[in-house]
Order: structure tokens, then sequence, then C-alpha cells
């Protein structure tokens, strides 16, 4: 007997796309296994599997039959509910496609190109702090980004289908004044706190052992109800979280034997994006969505665990005894407000992976409003460092010497295009705020149960209400839903105020 | 400029094995992954992630357009001369091909979709020690194994397709009198010498750390020639080596921390089949001739690093006190002889992985007769267990009682087709001591080598005569070039009689 579908174009849509999730993850777990275990000598040949990988999926999603299925299987679901999870497959599914379809393969494949080169000479100019070197490449990436947005018609700034590849629904107009607003509110702010516990030496900078930081970690990690059984922790130089499927979220830390913040904040950092992948419906698994809705949805959840529940007084209640048992030689007569204090330090830096909560943002403001102007041509590359440094001094008040840590700092800029890659972190931070709020008007109170070591209602609230959903949803319709409202950047300035008032009686 | 290639079906050709290539490779990091990192949870996804991979790599060769660059190509390259590495890729890929597309895809699909029941299946039977449950299964292995044959023409037994597959250019019409004349010396050879050392305590049986053992394990795989910034050791239920291209080559090891043993031969052995991949020409990279000649050709260098190296007395004279160095409360007064006369014990017993260097070879020759059998049709399925019963207690002087720990044992025969999955350990091991005795006709004797822990003249020969050449040449012919005659198995035997007679006085 031969069972006939009722839904073979949908069917054969979805064998394609689990073709493609293969690919991907495949190509995921290369990159994973590149970062944390390969042997230093099979970097040329992985880099050639993995480009491999890439192409052959991509091939695949483009392809006219692909279309055809979409049409086909649009047809075979028009009597579906909007909601139901097949409509929201193919809406998903059928954006990618048109947004991908858009860009002519020739001109991707001399992005990929012109990326790979410009990442590798950025490997030894980095280090060599020049940036003369990166300049005509860094002039091409400027052109490109700007030939990319070119095939997109009806946009109102050349940045916006960068943003949207990220950050699905954000533009230009509407980010813009956001940032401004929150940039207004950040710099008397940091002013008014900064340097302010400089001369109390951090109990965490100490000599910490690597085994059992990372040990530690993961126990703080599985606290928040990550799985070993469904993921593990490795070391990595810059640490990440990954999936290999719904079953399968790895973790990755850095570790200063001198300073435990470093692997901690990492470690309950990543725990959030894993926490994230790992609460998505089973049922999306094998599909483009099943996994977090956008960039700053995704920075939202590793920065709710990591600064709203790991920065905040009530869990240093529980996570301070428990590091003074672990680490009864470092940690044993500290107490839990010097701890608290120690890892809320307000400080003016040039690193924006070593920023604390409240620079953070101004980092990335930074790099995003530069990033606008050199695509608007309103900032010449070869202006670019000074443009940098005024900046920096403007926001942060301090200015770096070199390139090194100025402009060439981060990898973003130098492997791949410019204009979508940053402020998917502040919208995180944003975000995280208003999710958590939500979460303790439908929770109570959370404090006490921090303060006890229980973060089960927390994990629990946020995979139902956000981390099932994968991309079901785009992502302003579920932070509406999650949080009632639209984004907006009060109630984060206000939780910063409170706190770092609270801790400096500012 | 436009460069117009002389060659553009070569090209072509190169440019899709190199995309095959990246989906093998791909699928041995997932494999390699799933056997030591992966958590327990990832392994649904795994499985159908390496499923596509191999499905779209096995799609990618089979297509016609292999087929016509093949045949485009070869015109291409007519003048070339037959040693011409561009035409052996093309004499290589030419037979794999034409191989592969023998058998009908429907078929292949039904022996995959077969094979996956049966392993689960056999997972569940085993420890359960219940063949009834796999009987029927195993019918269909036989039968199926039957039809694949069928789609070869001009064949002497239905078991050589399947031996070719791993075994190239060897036959049960070659093997069978090889294997009869190695059985009929080693069975009167082992009785002369079991069991002679069993009143000794090993003193390899104490409690060894395991992380020591690793630590120590990777020190004696380095100092054999394996680099670790091309490879590194992990652990693993069942050890292998594995190749990532020409400079990532993995080893994995087990560790029994109340047996040495375990985890150094097991090393020793995995660091042969490494050292083999790791000296293949780079510039077979990204094809499939970048890989070891044939199983038995590999298994050869495995055994020759384990046995005729790790295994020999001079070989002790060096490792003995280095052993005795590393671990100096367990071993700090044993002698190099005892140490010697522990690792070349000879048991009669019933697992194949744990048989010592003599048996091993009977545990080889009763699978490889029996799956004749099957196939042939003079011994059913259901016979089966009371089969191997008998032919080991004819062989070996021992019989398992059940059939967990005898015709269940090992998962070849539940995890693909029978016929052609034993043969290549004992040609291994045959061509092992050929493949030494060749290096000492051209490097002298290694003895005082080995004893001064200097194996590198030995590695640099085999690099040069064997492991650079990949499958560039067939099995047969290459054995025939690096030894200088046909595998035979008197050289063995003659070694092993020399070997075991001077330990016991036989």
């Amino acid at each position: 007997m031969t069972v006939t579908s009722a839904t073979p174009a949908l069917d054969e849509l979805r064998a394609r796309l689990a073709d493609i999730n293969a690919l991907t993850m495949a190509r995921d777990v290369l990159s994973w296994d590149q970062s944390t275990h390969m042997p230093s000598s099979g970097a040329r040949d992985r880099g050639r599997h993995m480009s491999v990988l890439n192409r052959l999926s991509h091939e695949l999603f483009v392809s006219e039959r692909t279309g055809e299925l979409l049409a086909q299987a649009d047809e075979e679901t028009a009597g579906l509910p909007g909601d139901h999870i097949d409509s929201q497959l193919l809406a998903v599914v059928g954006r990618d496609y048109r947004r991908y379809t858009k860009v002519p393969p020739a001109f991707l494949e001399r992005v990929s190109l012109h990326t790979s080169r410009t990442f590798h000479e950025w490997q030894q100019a980095r280090p060599a702090d020049d940036f003369a070197r990166l300049r005509p490449l860094l002039e091409q990436t400027v052109e490109l980004s700007r030939e990319f947005s070119s095939y997109y018609t009806g946009i109102a700034h050349p940045a916006d289908p960068l943003i949207d590849l990220a950050d699905e629904g954000f533009t230009v107009a509407t980010l813009r004044p956001l940032f401004a607003r929150l940039r207004a509110g950040l710099v008397p702010l940091v002013e008014a706190v900064v340097d302010r516990d400089d001369s109390i030496p951090s109990p965490f900078q100490q000599f910490f052992a690597p085994d059992a930081q990372l040990e530690v970690g993961l126990e703080l990690a599985q606290r928040f109800g990550y799985d070993l059984s469904r993921g593990r922790l490795d070391l990595a130089a810059h640490p990440f979280a990954t999936s290999f499927g719904v079953d399968d979220v790895r973790i990755t830390t850095r570790v200063d034997p001198h300073d435990l913040t470093q692997s901690l904040f990492s470690t309950l950092h990543e725990t959030g994006h894993a926490l994230y992948e790992l609460g998505v419906d089973p049922r999306l698994s094998g599909t483009s969505l099943a996994q977090g809705a956008s960039s700053g949805v995704h920075e939202s959840q590793s920065r709710l665990w990591e600064n709203l529940v790991g920065r905040s007084r009530a869990y240093w209640e529980w996570a301070g005894p428990f590091l003074a048992q672990r680490f009864p030689d470092q940690l044993g007569g500290v107490s839990v407000d010097a701890m608290y204090r120690a890892v809320n330090r307000v400080k003016r830096s040039l690193i924006r992976t070593d920023a604390d909560e409240l620079t953070y943002n101004l980092h990335v403001i930074v790099r995003f409003e530069l990033a606008l102007e050199l695509l608007e041509g309103s900032l010449a590359v070869v202006d670019l460092p000074d443009a940098w440094r005024d900046r920096y001094q403007s926001y942060l008040g301090v200015a770096p010497t070199d390139d090194r840590d100025g402009v060439l700092q981060d990898i973003h800029w130098f492997a791949g295009m410019i204009g979508g890659s940053f402020q998917g972190y502040t919208i995180g931070n944003v975000l995280s705020v208003q999710i958590f709020e939500a979460a303790e008007r439908a929770l109570g109170p959370l404090d006490a149960r921090f303060a006890a070591g229980d973060f089960g209602d927390l994990e629990r609230w946020l995979r139902t209400e956000l981390y099932r959903y994968g991309r079901r949803l785009e992502p302003l319709d579920l932070v509406e839903r999650v949080t009632g409202s639209a984004m907006t950047v009060e109630p984060y300035l206000a939780y910063l105020r409170r706190k770092y008032g609270e801790l400096h009686g500012a």
C-alpha cells in the first residue's frame, strides 16, 4: 500500500531543508572543532572543507527547485491558519529565499574571496598595528557593502539590508533614535560612577587553577538549567555557543588563571545563548527555524543570564558563598558585598569585549555610528582611525594611542560586510531588561529565588514564552508578544540608574 | 586575461572530487566527535546529519557528469606516462566509479535501511545474548550480500566483490590457500606455547592513573614520529585512527586503570595507522587517493608499529626503563625481560580484540571461513552459533558458552554486508613482517636503533617507500614494489616461530 501525502511539495521542501540543515550543522561542528580541539596544521584543509559545505548548502537553498516547492507548498497549505507551524515555516523560508536570491551568486563569490583575503591580512595587520595595509581592502569592503544593498529596492539606508540579515525588522530609522537616547543617558551615568572602586583590590584577581575554574563554571551553568546530556564546555580563545541540533548545544569559555571573572562571565553568557537554543521546540528540528529569532534577541538571553541574573545582588547572595566554598583560599573571607561590587566595577576601557555592563553599549554605539557614516560616504576610510579616537574620547573619555586597540580591534569589519554586525549587541542589552521585567511581572519578584540558587522558574518561563518559538515569529512580533511593547531603551536606562545609583550612592 | 586550461575536464573532475572529499571529511569529523566528545543526546540528529553527508557525496560521485568528466579527462591525459600522478588519479577514480555505479542506488538504499535496523537490534541483542532475535535479519544480510555480488560479472566467489571493496585485488581463490597454510602453521605453534607464563603476575596489571596512561601513550606515539601539530589523542570506547586531511590525523585509545597494556598497545596500533595517513603525499590532498591503499595494507602498518616494533625485545630495552621512570611505583623494580614476556603472553581467549599476537589470526580465520560458508550456502544462519563454537574449539582450543562472546561478538556482520570485513586484519599481520623485513634489508638491522629509542630511520623509510603513495598504486602492485614479492605467509610464520621459540624455548 502506498501512502499518498496531501502535501507532496511541503514534504519535499522539508526533506530539502533537512539536507541543508545537515550541511549547516556539519559546518558548525567543523567550526567548533577548529576553535577547540583541532591541531594547528589542520587549519588549511579545514577552511576548504567548511567553504565547500557553505557553498553546497547555499546552492541547494537558492536553486529554482526550492522556489517551485515554496510556491506549491503555499498552495497546499492555503487553508491553514497563519499561526500554524507549517504556515510559519513557509513564511520564514520564503522570506529567506527571496532575500538570498536577490543577490547574484557571482557577487557573493566576490564577497567571499574579498572576505577571506581581508581576514587573512587583518590577522597579520592587527598585531603589527598596520591600518595602512588594510585601508584599500576596507575601502572595497565599504563598496561591496553598498553594492549588496543596491540589490534591494525601496530601502531608506544602505545599512538596512545588512541590519535586516541579522536583526530582521530593524532599520537605521528605528535604531538611530533609540541608540541616541541610550547614549545620552549612558554618558553622564558613566561619568558619575566610573572608576569609583579603583582603589580596592578585586578578590577575583588572584590565582585560580584553570581546571577548577572550568569545573565551577560548569556547575554554575548547570544550576541555570544547562544539561550535560545535551551540551558540554570547552576552552576557546573567543568564547561562543553553538548548536548542532536541539539536543547538542555546546558552550566554550576562556580562562585567565589570574582573573576568575573572565571564565565566570563568559560561561554564564554562553550558557544564556545555549539555554535559548536548547529550549527551541523539537518539532522545528532540522529546519532553519530551530534557532534563535535574531542576533539581538539571542544576545538578550546571553545578557539576561550574564547580567540581570549573574551580576545581580540576589545572585551573589547564593553564588558568593558557593564560590567561597569552592575557592576557600582565595575567597574564604570575602563578603558578598565585596564580590558584588567587584563584578560591577565601571571602568573607562578601550576593548569592547572586556567592557563592563555600563560602558559596553558605548563601545557598540561608536561602531554602529561609524559604520553608517562609512556607508553614507560622510566618513572616508582614511579618516576612520581618527574618527574612532575622537568618538571614544567623546563617549568614553578615553582613546587608543594605536589602531590595534582602535579600529583594528574587532574581527567584524574584516571578516564580512560592514553595517549590520554590531547593533545586535545593544539591542540585546536593551531587550534583556524588558524581557526580565516581563518575567517578573508574570512570576513575581525573583530575588529571593536567585538568593536561594533557584533559577528554574525563570528558565521555564523563558522557555515557554520565548525559547520554544525559535524563528517561528519575526523578532519584532516576538518582542511585542513577550514584553507587551515594542523595543524601548527607557526600562534599560532605569535599571542601570537604579543599580549603579544604589552601588555608588549616585 | 583569461587563462585557458589544457585539461578543463580534469580540472572540473578535481574540483568535484574536492567537494566529495570535503563531504567525506566532514562526515568523518562528525563521526570522530560522536565517538569522543558528543553529549549523549546528540546521537539522533548526528546519525541523520552523517547519513545526509553520505548520500550527498555518493550522489555527487556516481552522477553521470562524473562519468563524462572521467572519459574526457582520459582523453586529455592520453599522452601522459602511466606512473604520472594524473594518470594514476584517473585510474583509481575510474575504478571506483565503475565499481559504485554497477550497483543500483535503490539496492544501496535497501542495504542502508537494513543495516541501520540490524545495527540497532544488535545493540540490544548482544547484551541480552539473544541470537534468535537477529537470526532473520542476518539471513537477510546474507541474501543482500549475495545480491550485491550478483551485480558483478565474471566473479568466481560471491565474497570476491565484497573483499575487493576493502582489499582490492584479493580474492577468495588467493586468500583461502594462504589462510589455510597460516592456520596449519599457527595451530600447533599456539599449542606449544600457550599459557606458559600464566602463573607469573603481570607487572602491568596494577593501578595506573588514567591521565598518566594517556600522557605516556602520547609520548610513545611522538617517539614513533607522531606530530601533535598534525594530530591529537582522545579517549574512545573502540579505538580508531581517522584522517581529516594530510595535516590532521587523529588517534583514540581506551584506558583500563588496572591494565596498562590496553592503552599502551591501542595507542601504538592507532599511531601506526596515523603515521601512514600523515605520510601521504600532500599533492594527493583533497582526492580519494589521499588515504591508505587498502584495509590490509593499512593494518600492516598498525601491526608493524604495534607488534614488530612495540612488542619486540629491542623496543623494550628502551621502553622498559622509560616506563619504569614514568611509573616508578608500579614498574620500578621490574626487569626488561619480565616486561617483554608480559606483553607477549599467549592465551586461549574468546575475544578477538583482546587476543595476543599469536592467536589473533585464528580468530580472524574462523570469521573468514564462516562468512564464506554462509555466502556459499553450505552453512545456514541458524547453525552459525554452533559452527562458531566448533571452529573455536578446533582452532583455539576454547569455545564460548554463550553467543554474546561468540557470534554476536563483533559489530562487523551487524553493521554492513558479510564477506569482506575480516580478511584485512590477517592480510595486515602477514604483510607487516614482509614489509618490516624489506625495511631491514634496506636499512640494516634495526634492533640497536630501537633499543636507543630511535625509530626515525624506519618511519622515514616507510614514508618514502610506502606511505607517500596513498592509493596511487593498487595494493598488490604496492606490496610487490615495497617487499619485492607477492604476499606470502611464510615470513610471518617464520617470525612467529623464531620469536615465540626464543621466548619459550619451544
